[in-house]
């Protein structure tokens, strides 16, 4: 079986788009870019594209990539006052001259709807649902959600210990129920967690680290993790040689992205909700 | 050998006396008690105790249990602005009528040497030291480092999954380089990832949950999960009949209860350090 996070991503668009049409006011997803490079422009164009599908409204609010931290927290707290924006991200990377956690701490946790602010990373620890997780630990739940895999009793390992990725979906499957192993670049033999797990989930950025002989035939295989090498993207999991081998997996490429993003859009949705609520 | 958490936390008062006998100022540890059971009073003497043999000055602010959650969070507040204050900590559990996560979010997290406080607890999670870890894992951290076991390529299995011991625990074992398992009480078979750890750690309060076959000879076990039913301490681990066939272990009882004040005073003192820098 593959789990197909494609089309699961298309059934979010489709059924927030009906909901959202049912809203009397529209909301709206900002957006803040500061480094215009290539991937960041990519990552805007997705964002913008799936929102409009969505009838989300989409503005962008772009600044000098020489703006300064201070003038950039100015904007963010006008933004954090804007009753016309829902809930607003900023684009990462900046630029380095500006700390991106210092910025991020001043977004309202109420209109962080990437969930990287303090409180919202806090409540995922928590279980506290009234929060916004992080949209790719968020999106791996929901395909799992969605094929009715429920994490009570299950083995779970999780490669990769990122803050934004690795950490809040270990603790996401520890609340869920799971018994869940985080995996890292010193454990000794990955095999022996991932061998014996009912579910693995990559997301370290490590080509191949997930070979069709660490897993067991029965396992479910999720893969967020990719690296892009010389314009070409690598994914964590040996996917195409070893797919057959595999009970579920989901396949790459294409399937983080639009998940990714439709729980960014989902997040917005519940934003607009909480705020008129 | 055994780990004797009674004897670093005796160093620990020692050095914390010495270090707070070189101030002009003296650091003073607030404590807030509303409700006035048995158990709550024993740790707050407790406190009183270790407190006062660090130098530390001791403040008890005691409410009647009917004290209203409105009433407790102004005087929550009143402590966050007296500068005679350096951190102080709210006595759980707090009586059914008041919410404690909405009463310890207003406390300053400057001077939240409990560590519960969603900004300190978000700063375990990114392995940011500049807050305070919550005591109890702080302790168990701190053991770990007076022997010397580096936790990078160990392999740690860690029992109970509460918001106070359990997961930050995880998450300080993960940000230390281990590969870490989270069990709870619905893994299928526990000892499956306790008889491959290096270290076991115990946090659920199940009696005996842990017993000697289910751990290598060459296991570190750490316990600080107990409870007391019929007056009677219970720990997790089989502690009694079974510390012959284990490598290391921490001793019970008697360990957490000091370990754990040691951190809080150590936690007084940072934030006094903190307040004149």
């Amino acid at each position: 079986m593959i789990l197909d996070g494609r089309t699961i991503a298309q059934n979010i668009y489709n059924s927030l788009g009906e909901d959202i049409a049912q809203l009397k006011d529209t909301p709206t997803l900002g957006a803040i870019l500061v480094w215009n490079n290539d991937e960041s422009l990519r990552y805007i164009k997705q964002k913008r594209k799936f929102a409009e599908k969505t009838w989300i409204n989409f503005k962008l609010f772009q600044f000098e990539d020489t703006i300064s931290e201070e003038a950039l927290k100015s904007e963010i707290l006008k933004l954090n006052n804007n009753t016309e924006i829902s809930g607003y991200i900023v684009q990462l990377p900046l630029p380095k001259h500006i700390n991106e956690l210092r910025v991020i701490r001043n977004i309202d946790p109420k209109k962080d709807v990437d969930g990287f602010h303090p409180e919202n990373q806090w409540k995922v620890m928590i279980w506290d649902l009234t929060g916004f997780a992080p949209c790719t630990p968020a999106g791996v739940m929901k395909i799992l959600e969605h094929y009715n895999i429920t994490l009570v009793w299950k083995k779970i390992s999780i490669l990769g210990r990122s803050n934004i990725v690795g950490k809040p979906l270990t603790m996401m499957c520890i609340n869920a129920g799971a018994t869940v192993t985080s995996c890292n670049s010193r454990t000794p033999d990955i095999s022996e967690f991932t061998k014996n797990s009912d579910i693995v989930i990559c997301a370290t950025g490590i080509p191949h680290i997930l070979k069709a002989h660490m897993t067991s035939p029965d396992s479910i295989v999720i893969d967020v993790g990719f690296s892009i090498v010389n314009g070409e993207i690598h994914w964590d999991a040996d996917y195409n040689a070893l797919i057959s081998q595999w009970n579920s997996v989901t396949p790459v490429p294409g399937w983080v992205g639009p998940m990714t993003v439709a729980m960014l859009l989902s997040n917005t949705y519940k934003a607009h909700i909480l705020a008129h609520e």
